[in-house]
């Protein structure tokens, strides 16, 4: 067996039926944080989050709002080694919030930010911390204590890795009630199928290892 | 049979795999345009600029960015009738491009605009021509001519839907290279998997249909 058969054996393979569905089973505790936008990160956020619209749908009720903001994990391989190290991996961001083209603000919303995994928490940590000051600015700009803007964070992921994290996540989203993932998982190579150039082979693994459809 | 029923018999049903191959079979196609930039247009958009991200991945280079756009189409049933009939559904723009935040520009690139189906070409219309405002405000901004400038647009759709359009495309997008559509299709009810409450039904209809997996 070649190395290259080891990493392959060890992939977990997730279909889209079963992301799909893992939403689905989701659904409740989505709807429980009632969220008035979606926050899209892409690009691992972009397909859970228009399946999630679905799932939030309420007859008779406009679809929920998704925005997107665009970021991405840069390792700096340009510095030494050493601070290359101690750096990490720090977030680059490509495309924010629109403030300026449309008269949207994000006091008093509910806001799920939806990515696909939550690996080092480095990227959450990146979009909470820097959404929590858009909302001080903005509470700021309208004369109003942030204390009284009744924004609230919640995150939805398909899967968090049962790993030491790199960065953390306020009380107030990491809770129960805010922080919503479909599912706990070792700290394992997920293989999901958007990122996949066979679509045939790739579910014929996420059926092989029980990662299709689960709900009847 | 009920109305319902007919409805029902009449949609057409596309699983995940399909639009995923769709965008593997264009993949040449989209290769010859040869994209700089993905702009998703949200919410339809988010999943097939996700997958087409995976089919343009050349090994050894970078990833080609997605950034996303959230257009809605707004039925104005606040006017009168007559007016509301004349004016037709309006675009609203609900997210634009970051141009505040980031050091980005759109002189000097191919960039690919993607949705999931052109069907009155209304929404599409909007993009081009206001993302073409934005190019000529760039360009002006810098000083040189917009033909100068070297940004060219291209479409990509799952579907085109072979009715009469509300709206036109520019020559130099729609056009067999920069206008890339996976499949021309009649002007039925296309029933996309990310809608579905019940994606295991959804599949069933789309394999009866010979719209699951079609290449090897």
């Amino acid at each position: 067996m070649t190395d290259n058969q080891d990493i392959e054996d060890s992939k977990v393979y997730i279909s889209y039926n079963h992301v799909h569905q893992l939403i689905q089973e989701a659904a409740p505790r989505l709807k429980n944080f009632n969220p008035d936008l979606i926050i899209c990160v892409a690009g691992g956020g972009l397909i859970p989050a228009r399946q999630v619209r679905t799932f939030l749908k309420e007859p008779g009720s406009p679809n929920v709002r998704i925005m997107a903001v665009v970021l991405s994990l840069y390792e700096d391989i340009g510095s030494v080694s050493t601070q290359a190290e101690k750096l990490g991996k720090q977030v680059v961001r490509t495309q924010w919030l629109d403030y300026i083209n449309t008269d949207f603000t994000l006091l008093g919303k509910n806001i799920l930010i939806v990515d696909e995994v939550d690996d080092t928490r480095t990227t959450l940590n990146y979009a909470v911390t820097e959404l929590k000051k858009d909302v001080e600015e903005q509470a700021k700009a309208k004369g109003i204590d942030v204390k009284d803007a009744g924004t609230n964070f919640g995150i939805f992921v398909l899967h968090n890795k049962l790993k030491p994290k790199k960065a953390d996540l306020p009380p107030e989203v990491y809770n129960e009630k805010n922080y919503i993932a479909a599912r706990d998982i070792e700290d394992v190579w997920i293989a999901y199928p958007w990122e996949s150039n066979d679509i045939v082979y790739h579910t014929k693994r996420a059926v092989e290892q029980g990662n299709d459809v689960f709900l009847p």
